[in-house]
């Protein structure tokens, strides 16, 4: 990388996450957006181009061109709009193509959001849905959704490190108590281990308890170039201090190892190295938790534990609110909720929030550095991004 | 616009345009983009990131991710992939923000993809999708699809500058005439200006002839920054002198004028601003004929005629391909095809045929400098880029 600039978060804004009846992709377009607009204290005319994460609007509310309605609806005048998709990562994506334009100096201001509907379509429509980000041919008409694709990897996990069962269930209780102290989250309910276990089953070893949330909303975020975030940020900048953003197959037999999930080990790479960092020095993070197992798989594919240690790490209270590195504080896609295309900025919103100290009930000590890790399909997408207070 | 480095064109590919019923996305994505890398005559390895355009198969073929299942299906390893769209501008969307990664030094060397597959599809199924670019609940609800929008432009640019109907059907025949000489193209058949006025009529005045075509096809680039292009390229390099991404209201009803593209005049003028030419210099130009009038507007918005005068400038033959400034030499999407996702850069694939001296029976003089106008929805999105041969 030769002539990056410094980027920076300057405004952080979401929506309540959950089955939201009464609200519109627009409404939670309008809500979120001009919340991050506010949040920054900048006026409207300084947003340069909208970058819009949207995963299947199209599919399931029959509009696309998501950018386009969005600039509209927030009355941010005639800019420029793109509308990314690549499953769950939807939303990191957006976040980087904005980020890759203010560092290649085409802008200096623009705005980032992340919106979706999902609550208001019947189960079989939902899930359909979510199938087309895995391989249709090859996937799913032969029977394939996600919580199978990610049973498989629960299995071979068990099957190369041991089992553990036990400590998937406490990283969904972990979440649940995390989402207890996030109003903006969908989950406000207590669990145990024991209702993890005994949950409906969905695809063994996964039971509904493992499984993130259908949800409805939007999150969104303004970035600026540090210079000028330094001059016009109503709070305190926090800088994207690296990006990583990596591939793998689409399919789950395509892929070398299911255990070890090669784009986030190489998106990872890449944002520390450009932040000149390691591991070590991440002090926080929200990582894609789309399945419990995913949680456990993630935090050691980030290098916060060595593989096949993450369950040992999370049952030791390792990665809880006061623990060595707090992992989900919002309550991640398990408890917070999973709107998909929104998923990566309102894990932006949490670090950012966590920075600046504002996290009220959950806040953690010493939050300075911290990422969000998204994943799209079986790992077939990855965005890694850290942050760090200025 | 401070550190951009310049990127150019390497790689061109295109599948043949049609309703290619035995052909799937994937093997769409595979004929094309092989295509490309061989032209580029580069090793795939070199690939660093791919960007795809593809407007709905998450709907016509429940297929999303579609990023992820382009660099699976064509073995150029674990990179990191993004699917962009903007309705009909999408792929010059996913080519913009490739182009944008190279200027930020993120990458050297990048592969861009179109595809779309829609005629596998029954009709209402195809316009529903389609009309999904518009705005659901403010015109698609109220009974309106592109025909109808696009019929309405017609007739307010009718009241203002007088009927051009007869100059909308020479275009059309027109594009037909140089489809004839574009194997690539899925209309190879001469038409009559009487034949598009006894048209099946589709939305006053606009008969099926001054409609472009439903079309399965897929179409890539090889980008490079231009220090690496000139080392590794096979064949004559061609530069990416000036970039525009412009946007508008996504609604008809919320544009300042409708026979006055806005988004069109702002992302030619950035274009040019970069590139340090205007629009004198452009030599000929593939512009979004999505329906007739819409050509013959956009020769006005990018300059090339004046306000009110692209109908007769039509008439008088001077957009033909020995006209002072040929228009849509491929055939257009009114001929060629229009395969939503990959339009952007199938007229790519045409503006870098002609500056190589490869277009054949259609190629045209002169052909240094040369752009694609990419349009989505009533112009809410826009897209233009400009090449030069070095």
């Amino acid at each position: 990388m030769i002539v990056l600039r410094s980027v920076s978060v300057i405004g952080i804004g979401e929506t309540r996450m959950g089955k939201l009846t009464s609200k519109s992709i627009r409404m939670l377009i309008k809500e979120a957006g001009n919340k991050a607009i506010e949040d920054a204290g900048i006026e409207k005319e300084r947003i340069q181009a909208l970058y819009m994460g949207n995963y299947n609007a199209s599919y399931w509310s029959i509009q696309s061109h998501i950018g386009a309605l969005a600039s509209e609806t927030l009355e941010i005048g005639h800019i420029p709009t793109i509308r990314t998709e690549g499953a769950c990562a939807t939303g990191s994506l957006a976040f980087r193509q904005g980020l890759n334009a203010i560092a290649a100096g085409i802008y200096d201001v623009v705005l980032i959001g992340g919106v979706e509907k999902m609550t208001h379509k019947p189960i079989e429509t939902i899930t359909t849905g979510l199938a087309s980000a895995a391989d249709f041919e090859y996937e799913v008409n032969l029977g394939s959704t996600f919580p199978s694709l990610f049973a498989m990897i629960a299995n071979r996990y068990f099957y190369e490190y041991g089992d553990v069962r036990k400590e998937m269930a406490m990283a969904a209780v972990q979440n649940h108590d995390n989402a207890l102290l996030n109003s903006n989250a969908q989950m406000h309910k207590k669990i145990t281990i024991d209702q993890v276990f005994n949950g409906f089953p969905v695809a063994h070893p996964l039971t509904v308890y493992d499984c993130s949330l259908v949800t409805d909303g939007a999150a969104f975020v303004v970035l600026a170039a540090t210079e000028v975030a330094e001059k016009i940020a109503k709070k305190r900048v926090v800088e994207v201090i690296g990006t990583g953003h990596a591939g793998d197959s689409l399919t789950l037999a395509g892929k070398k190892s299911i255990t070890t999930l090669e784009a986030t080990v190489k998106a990872a790479n890449e944002a520390y190295k450009m932040a000149g960092i390691t591991a070590k020095d991440i002090g926080f993070a929200e990582v894609h938790d789309c399945f419990t197992i995913t949680q456990i798989i993630n935090t050691e594919d980030l290098g916060f534990f060595e593989k096949g240690r993450g369950a040992k790490a999370l049952a030791e209270g390792k990665t809880a609110l006061d623990g060595q590195i707090p992992i989900n504080t919002s309550g991640g896609l398990k408890a917070k909720g999973h709107p998909i295309g929104a998923t990566g900025l309102s894990q932006i919103n949490e670090v950012v929030t966590q920075i600046r100290g504002e996290a009220g009930a959950r806040q953690i000590k010493n939050a300075n550095i911290g990422l969000n890790h998204n994943l799209g399909g079986t790992a077939a997408t990855c965005v890694v991004n850290v942050f760090k207070g200025r």
